[in-house]
C-alpha cells in the first residue's frame, strides 16, 4: 500500500510538533510537506532538536500547488486560517482535518460571536464532520473535512456521553470543573504563560465564558432532546500536558434507581469497543500522568455517599487525544486503516 | 508588656516550622519550648536550615512540667495526640490552640467515625471554640481551647459564608471543587507525595468522602437553618503551597433578584472589617501565588452568563491562613493583641 | 523467529516499569515473568495504570524454576540482590543483564568499600561485561552477564570518551559537574525525595564522594594509560527525568593545536556509527527535554573564548540511556538483533 | 527620623516588585514614586495583586522634577537606561543605586563590547561604587552612585573571596558552574522562558561567554595581584528563584597545607561579622530553598577525598541578595542605618 501523503499547515506550534512525532512512526503515512510563514527555509529538527534523525523536513511557505498533491492536510493553525485554506484544498480533492476551531460550531452566527470575526467559509461548515470518533465514527469515515474537537470538549463530552445518551441526569445540573496544563495555550511568547507566572501557582480563568463552552453545549445538545445548562470552569495547572475534567451532574429518577454497579456498567457498555477510552474501577482516581503522551481518555465514575449526584473524572493528554492524536485517529478512519495505527504508545512513567 | 510564652508540641512538621517562622518576628510572643519525640536533642536550625540565626531552640521531649510554664501551647501534632495532651495543659492554666482535627467536630460520634479512633477527651470538645475569626471572633477571644480549622474548611467556609448567611442560595446545590498543594499532606516519607509521583501530574482524591467534609458541613449548618447538601472534591496540585476552592451554588429567588453589583456588595459588606479577607473585583481570578506566605484569603465572585448560578473563587496559603497563620491570628485574639500582629507579610512574587 | 523470553526481577521500581514500557512494543521480545516480593499477586497494571491494556502480567515471587525458562533476565533490583540471583540463573543457561551496581566494578575490594557489604559472587565479576555499547560492543555481543552502567557514568563517559581516547586532555584536570532528575533516586517513600523538599529548590549532594565515582574512574582509566584525577559533583534537579553533565577538561598540547572544527570532528568521527549518540553543532546547548523518553545521549562541545579548556555538555534520560533503554540495547546486541530495535521513540515535546 | 524618600525607575519587573515588597515593611524608608512607561496610570496593586492593601502607589511616567525630590532612586531598568537617567539625578543631589549593569564595569570599552552599545555616561563610571558590601562596605557608605552587582557575580565572588584574598588557590584553575532560576531572566513575554520550554528540563546557556563573566573577572582581579583564568558556565533551572554556584579551584601549596578545619576557619573568619553570609558546616550542602526570599548568601566548603581541589557551594536568592535585597542593604549603608534593617525575613519552608 502506498503511504498516505500528509501535509501540515502551521507546523511550528505544539500540535504541529506532536503531529510530526506521531506520524514519524506511522507505518502508512508520511509527512511530505510542512509549512510555516515564520520558519520557511528552516529545518524542522533545528526548531525541534527532539526530531533530529527523525525528520528531514524543511518548513516551506504554504504553496497551494504543492499542498494539492497531498492526500490529506492537517491545519494546525491559529483560529481563522483554516477557513481560508480549506476551500481550495477541498476543491483540489485533498481531505482536510482542521485542528483549530474554524469548523467546530455548526451555527455560524455563534461561531462569529465567540471568535470575534466573520466566517470566511460558512458553506463548508455544513460539510464539516465533528471529529469525535466515539460519537460519530461513521460520518468521519466518509468525511472530506473533519473539525477536530477542542481539548476541553473531548474530555468533557466523553465523560458525560453515557449519562446523557442514556438520559440518566438532570440536564440543567451540569458543572464541568476542568483543569489544563499550559501547553493548551500554545507555543507563544506570552507573559501569562511564562514560567515565573505559571509555576508554583494555580488559578481559574474565563469563568464567565470560554470559547469551548458553545462547542461542549453543541455536543451535549446533539445527544439530548432537552435543553442543557452547563457551567464550564477552566483552570490553569502548573504542568505542561494533561487535562483533568471533574464532571458533576444530578441523577434523575432513572439515574437514582441505578446501583453503583449498574452505573459503572453503563460506562463499560457504552465504551466497550472503544480503543481509546479506558474505564477504571468505580470510585478510582485517574491521574493525568497515566495518559501523558498517549491517545487515551481515562474515566472513572463516583457517586459520593450514595447520593443523587454523580461525579465523573476524565483525563487525557490535551496534545494527543485532545489534539494531534485524535487527528491521526480521524485520519486512520478516513483512510480505512485500523483506528489505532501509530497510536499505540503508552504513557511514560514517571 | 511581657512576651507571651509559647510552646509548640510536634514542631517537626510543616505547620510547626511555619509557626516558628511567623513567631520569630512576632513582637509580643516568644517560643520557649518546642517538642518532638523523634528529634529531641537536635537543634531546630539543623532540621530547618532556613532558621539558622533565627531560632536557637532545641527540640525536647514533651515535658508537662515545662509546658505548664507556657502561656499558650500550639499542638501541631498528628490527629489523636492533642486530645491526650490538652486536658492536663488546660488544668494547668495553659491555653491551647490545636492545629490538628481533634476538637473541630462538635459531634464526637461523627469524629470517631471519620477519624477511626475513640475520642479521649470528649468533655473538652464542648469547651473548644472553632477558630475561624471571621465567623466567631468573640468566642475565640474568651477561649481556653481553640480548634484551629482545617485548610480546606477555611477556604470553603469563607467563600460560602456571605451567601449562606444572607440566605441567597439553594443549600442543596453546593459543590466545592477544591485543589490543594502538596504541603497539605504534611512532612512525611511517602510514595504518594514523592516528587516523581506528584510532579507534572494532577488528580482528584477521596472523592467519595474526605475528613474535611463533616467539618465544612458543620460550619455551613451552623450558618443556616435548613439542611445542607455539599459535594466536596479535593484534588492534588503539583505545587507546594496554596489552596484554590472553586465554589458553586444555585441562587434562590432572592439571590437571582440581585444584580452583579449587589452580589459583590454582599461580599464587601460582610468582610468590610476583616483584615485577612480580600474581595477582588467582580469576575476576576485570584491565583494562589498572590497569597503564598501571607495570611490572606482572597475571594472573587462570578455569575457566568448572568444565569442563576454563582461561582466563588477562594484562595489561601494552606500553611498560613489554612494553618499556622490562622493559629497566630487566634492567639492574637486570645491575648487581646491587634489581630494582625506578626502577620503583615505580603506574598513573594514571583 | 521466536520472541526472546524475558524475565524481570524487581519490577516495581522506575527502571522496572520503564523496561515494561520499552519491551511492550519490542517486536522480538516478550516479558514472560516479572517478580516482586512486595507486590506478588498484584497485576502490573494496577500498580502502574499507564500499562492498562498494555501488560497483562502479574507480579510473582522470584521463582528460580520459572525464571530458568527465560532467555534473559533483567535484574532491576537494589544493589546487593543481583549478585545473589545471577549465579544460579547463569548456571541454568540464562543470560543476565544487571541494572544495579553489583557487577560494575572489576575490583571487588573497591566495590565492597563503596557499597558497604561483602560481595557474594566475586568470581562472576570477572565474567561480567560492562554494558556501554559505544565502548565495548563486541564483548557485549558475547556476554553472558552484562553490568549495565550507572546513569551518571553513561553520560560522563560518553562525553569524555573521544577526548581521552585521542589523548587530547590533561587527565588530572577533569571535573564532571552533573545534575540529575529525581527519578534517579528510585521509587521510594523518602522525605528527601518528597515533592515539598525537592520542588522549587536545587542542591548538590555527596560532593565528598558518590558511588558512581569509582565506576567513572574505572571507565576513564581503561581508556587511558595515565592516571586520572576526576572531581565528580552530583546535584539534584527539581524535575523527574534527565541528566545533564557539564564536563570540564584542560586541553594538552595536542588538544590545544586543534581548531574548533577539528575538535568537533574528533567527536563526529568517534561516534559516526553510533545510533544513540547525537553530536550537536559546535557551541550549542542540548537540553534534557530533547532526549526525554528516548535512548539518546546528545552531546555538544565548547571551547570558551578559544582558551585551553574544553567544555562538553552531555544529556540523556537517566531511565532510558541511563538504565532501561541501554539494557534493551544490550539485549539486542546479545541476541544478534538490530541494536535499535524497540528503541526508536523520539522525545515528547513539550 | 524622617523616612528616606525612595523612587523606583522601571518598577514593573521582578526586581521592581521585590523592591516594593521589601521596602513596604522597611521602618525607615518609603517609596514615594515608581515609574513605568508602559504602565503609567495603573495602580501597582493591579499589576501585582500580592501588593493589594500593601501599596497604594500608581505607576507614573519618569518625571525628573518629581524624582529629584527623592533621597534615593533605584534604577530597576533594562541595561542602557540608568546611564541616561543617573547623571541628572545625581546633579540634583539624589543618590542612585543602579540594579542594571550600566555602572558595574570600570573599563568602559569592555562594557561597550559586552553590552553592544556606546556608554552614555562614561565619566560617571569612575564615580560608581561596586555595591558588594562584604567587599567594599566603606566606599558604599560614601557613595553617590552604587552599581548593584549582578546575581551571578554576587554568588560567585562571595564564594571565592576568602580563598583568593588569602592567596590559597591557583588562579588559573577557577571554574564556576552556576545554575539559576528563571526569574533571573526578568519579567518578559519570551518563548525561551515560557513554562512549556523551561519546565521539566535543564540546559546550559552562553557557555562561550556570558555578560557576567567580565564582572566576575573584574572582582576577582581586584582581589588578587596575579592574572585570573575563570570558566563561567551558567545553566537554567526549572524553578523560579535561586542561584546555586558550584565553585572549583585547585589549592596552591599554601592551600594544600591547610587542614579541613583550617580551611573552614578561613571562611568563618573572613565572614565573621557579615550579617548576610552564612557559613555552613564543612562538607554540607546548602539548598537554594533555604535562602528563598531572604537576603542571605549561604556557603559551604568541600575538599573531596582530601585532594588538592576545593569545592565551594554558594546559594542565594537571585532577586534578593542577588538584586533587590542587596540594593536595600546598600541603601541602609548609604544612609547610616543598621545594615539589616528591613531584611530580617527568613526563607519560607517548604
Amino acid at each position: 500500500m502506498n503511504k498516505i501523503k500528509v501535509g501540515i499547515i502551521g507546523g511550528t506550534g505544539y500540535t504541529g510538533v506532536e503531529l510530526l512525532r506521531l506520524l514519524a512512526h506511522h507505518p502508512h503515512a508520511e509527512v511530505v510537506s510542512i509549512t510555516s510563514r515564520h520558519e520557511a527555509g528552516r529545518a524542522v529538527d533545528q526548531l525541534f532538536p527532539s526530531l533530529r534523525n527523525v525528520s528531514a523536513l524543511v518548513f516551506t511557505e504554504a504553496d497551494p500547488v504543492h499542498l494539492a498533491k497531498c492526500d490529506i492536510v492537517f491545519c494546525a493553525t491559529p483560529n481563522g486560517v483554516a477557513m481560508q485554506q480549506a476551500p481550495s484544498l477541498i476543491r483540489d480533492g485533498v481531505r482536510v482535518i482542521d485542528l483549530s476551531a474554524d469548523f467546530r460550531l455548526r451555527d455560524v452566527a455563534v461561531w462569529e460571536q465567540w471568535y470575534g470575526q466573520p466566517h470566511r467559509a460558512p458553506t463548508l461548515v455544513e460539510q464539516a464532520v465533528y471529529g469525535l470518533p466515539e460519537f460519530n465514527r461513521a460520518e468521519i469515515k466518509q468525511a472530506v473535512l473533519v473539525a477536530n474537537p477542542g481539548c476541553y470538549p473531548t474530555a468533557v463530552l466523553l465523560g458525560y456521553l453515557p449519562l446523557v445518551e442514556a438520559n440518566l441526569v438532570d440536564l440543567t445540573s451540569l458543572i464541568a470543573d476542568v483543569k489544563s496544563g499550559v501547553s493548551g495555550a500554545g507555543r507563544n511568547a506570552s507573559l501569562t504563560t511564562s514560567f515565573c507566572e505559571v509555576s508554583d501557582s494555580f488559578k481559574a480563568y474565563a469563568v464567565s465564558g470560554h470559547r469551548h463552552l458553545p462547542e461542549i453545549m453543541q455536543g451535549l445538545q446533539t445527544l439530548s432532546r432537552e435543553s442543557v445548562e452547563l457551567l464550564f470552569t477552566p483552570h490553569l495547572l502548573p504542568m505542561i500536558r494533561g487535562i483533568h475534567a471533574t464532571l458533576y451532574a444530578r441523577l434523575n429518577a432513572d439515574g437514582c434507581d441505578l446501583s453503583d454497579e449498574a452505573l459503572q456498567t453503563v460506562y463499560h457498555t457504552r465504551f466497550a469497543n472503544e480503543p481509546f477510552v479506558d474505564i477504571m474501577d468505580f470510585g478510582s482516581h485517574p491521574n493525568t500522568r497515566s495518559v501523558r503522551g498517549s491517545n487515551l481518555c481515562r474515566l472513572s465514575v463516583h457517586r459520593p455517599q450514595g447520593g443523587d449526584r454523580v461525579v465523573v473524572l476524565s483525563v487525557e493528554d490535551n496534545l494527543v487525544k485532545g489534539a494531534a492524536g485524535q487527528a491521526v485517529q480521524n485520519m486512520n478512519l478516513m483512510f480505512g486503516l485500523d483506528e489505532v495505527t501509530g497510536l499505540a504508545d503508552s504513557a511514560i512513567i514517571p
